[in-house]
């Protein structure tokens, strides 16, 4: 007899760090109709979940004791590795959950030695990064990019669709989400630069920046992340950040990184890794990743 | 008396340079009841023309005096001076169209030039360089940017709705819209670029490149020319271009060195200038520019 089947009808969800995506997650796993824990290091995060019905767990061991399957949404690999193997992780519960999902974006070696480190405590392990930013994934709408064999994901897929409108199977190779989702960031990374790069040429040549916001929108210049961010460019609306500058900044690193494990070069990644770069030295780290346009707004000497 | 008024109910239209862009405004202007004339060098433009309807002229000349509104899509600003102020250029019909229309895409001093020197024979300039492809133009979807005086614009206002459902009146002054062009330019080619460099990267990660591509139309890399050119890179139809490869680098370098021209720096339209170019050296420039990814595929030795 166990009080936690493995197939629950009504799952009970763990979620730990619960900072910008992860808290519109937990928000919509809610409306969705779902039990919802929460574990974060922020006692504002805390705070946040209680609001939305969300039951806060003072360590990941005890969310993991509560729940039947664990989202993990911190920042990167030191954070996951302390939240699963730490003294209070969650392969230290003694029943519950037995399904980890990684969405953070981290290197794919790192996907696969948490796999293994996982399987080794008898729990499966879910390569699932996500994309769309805190507003899609509030709205269910967010892309989800899965690497799991089939019988790990088969149980869960009312809830991942719950949580992602687009959900991506790479394959059954833990890792290969990982890298799927390095490709991503990499290209809209580029583009989230170049972006920046012509809005403020734009202003140079005597153009009006909000003019030319809405006719690279309807023309060929037009991407998603040139729409999100250079929206927020044009407001100076840097703070909070929706998405930090140094997030997409080692996101950037990893992917270029990668991209060398394998030989391909990437010129393009490399230059925007570099106004990323300049970004966090200049002191703005902590601002929305939109302003890296400052970086050509305001040249350094 | 004269048989050509100013504001024609009905005007006769004109187009010089009848491309894969040109030949789709032609026939999108025939589609919506216009009387169309074009001239082009190429002879077997003649013949799509005649098939489509259109009276083709033996010069420029006779385009001019045949018409009320002359459009010109050729490829560069010396094709410009040849169509209009050659031996058999535009400017030597003694009657005919009154406005000119340079849709192609060139430096803004070389449009203000233009401007100047057809204002000395009484013709007005439209500075209205066009984005979005032949398959958006035939559906008169394309965007149009537009710099003119608002008298020179206003008998002309439903010929251009008809022509380009989305049009950025940039402002007055000739050649802004042309700046306008070649900011979207460079942003369009860093993103053509960034999406051949990431999608290469997918397959050397042992990823599906179709997969990856159907990911990446969905998440936060998703941009307009990545969705457009990139399926032409997973079929390798590169013939015949619908935007040929040296197009694009003449239009980078001509973004590249206006933003120069203000101290600006472009090291994201730099780097994917250098690929354009390289597609060019490596004996790719009549191909469509979706074979930059080949220098990714195939790097130089």
């Amino acid at each position: 007899m166990t009080t936690t089947p493995a197939h629950p009808a009504s799952p009970r969800i763990g979620l730990i760090g619960v900072g910008a995506m992860g808290m519109a997650m937990a928000q919509r796993l809610r409306e969705r109709g779902h039990a919802v824990w929460s574990r974060d290091v922020r006692p504002e995060a805390d705070v946040q979940a209680r609001a939305a019905g969300i039951t806060v767990c003072a360590s990941p061991r005890e969310l993991a004791a509560a729940t039947d399957i664990v989202f993990v949404i911190v920042v990167n690999a030191a954070q996951i590795d302390e939240v699963l193997f730490g003294a209070d992780g969650a392969i230290h519960a003694s029943a519950g959950a037995r399904t980890v999902v990684l969405c953070s974006t981290i290197a794919p070696q790192d996907t696969v030695r948490f796999a293994a480190q996982l399987a080794a405590h008898g729990l499966a392990c879910v390569d699932a990064p996500i994309s769309g930013g805190p507003v899609r994934a509030r709205a269910g709408a967010m892309s989800m990019m899965i690497a799991a064999p089939a019988a790990t994901l088969a149980p869960w897929r009312t809830v991942l669709a719950d949580l992602a409108e687009k959900r991506f199977v790479v394959g059954e190779a833990i890792g290969d989400a990982a890298k799927a989702k390095l490709v991503n960031n990499l290209l809209a990374g580029v583009n989230l630069v170049a972006g920046a790069e012509a809005l403020a040429l734009s202003a140079k040549l005597g153009l009006d920046p909000r003019a030319m916001y809405d006719l690279i929108r309807a023309s060929s210049g037009a991407s998603w992340v040139f729409e999100d961010r250079m929206a927020r460019a044009l407001d100076e609306d840097y703070t909070p950040p929706r998405a930090a500058a140094h997030i997409l900044t080692k996101d950037m690193g990893l992917a270029t990184a990668l991209a060398a494990s394998v030989d391909h070069a990437t010129p393009l990644g490399d230059a925007a890794l570099a106004r990323l770069r300049e970004t966090v030295a200049r002191g703005w780290a902590e601002l929305d990743d939109a302003a890296v346009i400052k970086t050509y707004q305001q040249p350094a000497r």
